[in-house]
């Protein structure tokens, strides 16, 4: 079987387990308790909260554990809007393709008086921070713009981004969770005030993640209860998980480098087999994308078929996200960048992992040769199209 | 060590443990995905929902998974609060002795509007359904009355609470973090509309939890995003620790009747030990309380000095509960069931588990003896009482 849905969540590596294990069955102790047992287990919260800051660049105190990704959007945006509110800011910035985490709480926040820019990003699905700019009012009380992008893999320039908030007097908050691990981090110098992400996607557990806050940024609670986390998140906290996290973000970092250059070559091998499909084209921009993300429309073909016929050749991929999986609706990122309905229905997504060969590789490019091949033949759409009785979105 | 803090955290079994192992490195798939590698991750999510909800006597489609007790609560309140608003519904009964995720979230109705009425629980802690009954009002929406207390242990007859709130059309929902692998629960027979849980509560996982929600009954998201969970809780799914979960329920629920007899045993004998100690009363209900749970308050005792001596004898114990740990407020349920002030500090609670012994209970009582009457012997304030100069709250 070739893992190549990386994106949708990735196999968690052997050293994040071990550093799980411990904490079932042995240390299992409560960290908000008073004795010895407690005690230790709070201590190993509070080591692995510094490792991880350390990673983003960030101070401890500025760490909140969270389930996942999606809790740390929501919370973060919440927040941002609800003290914008209170003085009376009410606008906010964002682009059409950003996780549905932050677009359905956006939603939320426009039932209540909120007003959303959605910025266009382009055919390249990048925004620039000039636009950001542009389009700061006195009212926008924060700015949430992804680093890169879980579909088709874009980054943006959220350094650039960063500094025009931070000149502005404006919140920053950036959902981190397809770039963590595999793209630098450093919340300082990126002037990010807020960051999600979420450990499963770095060979990590799944069900933990990470809410970066700077000092002074104020949080409301999204889940109410108990006094941990300083009172921002309730919960027993789930130190196991937080303990693989921990772990799995600093083998991340630490190669970080490495794998970005060898898994850029794999994935620029796998585009240039790609690209020679005709009437095909790679979705978002070709230099500023996550090393491990390919993404392709094929005209006349659907997602699904083509997904199930490449699982039966061993390759997992996707279409879209596994996130909106199940779903009929065309791809909201395909749209935003520009993709007519006819063919944002039938994307492939193959998100490469770290240990991909060039064999791998090699196969699937002549696996999804195949399957486009095999598929069009069969679609009396493609024939049309053959026929002359409708155009082509593509070049040949 | 002796354990005696499982109602704060419990150990994971081995079983539940190994139960998880294989979705870290070999089943990680994704549950939305669509190849087989994904399905087959979908299949044991759904195998593993229909035990939970077999152990509950739900339906499958009633089980919402949560990263735990306390996200469970505020969703289930905020569902049952925001739709019986809806209707022009905005009155909701409860009790002063809740747990804080139920009792935070209320707050954050108050500010929305709510009108809350928490009812009396006594002197042993509970409240009765003519109690309930009584409360009811043309625009009650929600009565929320957890099953078993966290701290002192008293169960609540939820039964006859539902039956009276089934009868007067009002939703019922019952926070059974601490009930739940250890009283019998049957949502339909007990008339209950929603239900929050925590596997690690039961010697499952940290991190995840359930969310009952009867069919037909409405359910907001509180985490928004992907289309997870019928689209009621977005995040991807936290498949390892739900395969815990639920190994974890079904051996609780298999051992239960038995379990409770023997710790029923236990806790009676560790109760009549430290009743001998003079100017200590039991706190909660002699009978109607958790078959683990022993909470004491001894007249003259910081709460705190007790548990670090205990600690050093080699016994974990809290005051009141972890979730309110590092607090200097005296425990809200202690003060609702009427202790004053100075004693409502000064709790001891002793939970154990189901393999406790009789060596171990007997251990207990003479390190607790020991240490009361230590720091009796040390305490100005105990000097005061013995010398007449304070009265005594609780009798020899």
């Amino acid at each position: 079987m070739i893992y190549a849905d990386n994106a949708a969540t990735t196999k968690m590596s052997r050293e994040a387990v071990a550093a799980m294990l411990p904490y079932f069955e042995e240390y299992y102790g409560n960290p908000s308790s008073l004795y010895a047992f407690g005690q230790k287990a709070k201590e190993d919260l509070e080591d692995a909260r510094k490792r991880i800051a350390s990673c983003l660049g960030a101070d401890p105190r500025e760490i909140l554990f969270t389930s996942g990704g999606s809790e740390a959007d929501n919370q973060a945006i919440m927040s941002a809007a609800h003290s914008g509110a209170a003085k009376g800011k009410k606008h906010i910035i964002s682009t059409a393709m950003e996780h549905h985490a932050v677009l359905h709480t956006l939603d939320k926040l426009k039932k209540q008086g909120f007003e959303v820019t959605l910025l266009d990003v382009h055919e390249n699905g990048i925004v620039t921070a000039e636009e950001v700019r542009n389009a700061i009012r006195e009212d926008t009380c924060l700015v949430t713009v992804m680093y890169a992008n879980n579909e088709i893999g874009t980054i943006q320039p959220v350094g650039e981004i960063g500094a025009v908030c931070r000149e502005r007097g404006v919140l920053f908050h950036t959902d981190a969770v397809q770039a963590a691990g595999h793209l630098p981090i450093d919340v300082k110098a990126q002037n990010i005030d807020m960051l999600s992400l979420s450990a499963h996607k770095f060979h990590g557990p799944k069900g933990i993640g990470v809410l970066y806050a700077r000092r002074g940024v104020l949080l409301e609670t999204l889940i109410s209860g108990g006094a941990q986390e300083r009172g921002k998140r309730a919960g027993t906290e789930n130190l196991a998980a937080v303990m693989g996290m921990a772990k799995a973000l600093e083998i991340a970092c630490s190669n970080m480098e490495r794998n970005a250059e060898r898994m850029t070559a794999m994935r620029d091998r796998l585009i240039e087999g790609l690209d020679r499909i005709p009437y095909g084209e790679l979705n978002g921009d070709r230099v500023h994308r996550l090393p491990g993300n390919v993404n392709f429309c094929f005209e006349g073909i659907e997602g699904e078929s083509l997904l199930l016929l490449l699982d039966d050749k061993g390759i997992c991929a996707s279409s879209g996200s596994a996130c909106t999986s199940g779903s009929l609706d065309p791809s909201h990122v395909l749209l935003a960048i520009g993709r007519p309905h006819e063919v944002a229905h039938g994307s492939l997504r193959l998100s490469i992992g770290e240990d991909v060969t060039e064999e791998e590789i090699d196969y699937m490019i002549a696996a999804v040769t195949d399957v486009v091949t095999y598929l069009r033949n069969m679609s009396p759409f493609w024939r049309d199209l053959v026929n002359g009785k409708r155009r082509h979105v593509f070049s040949e």
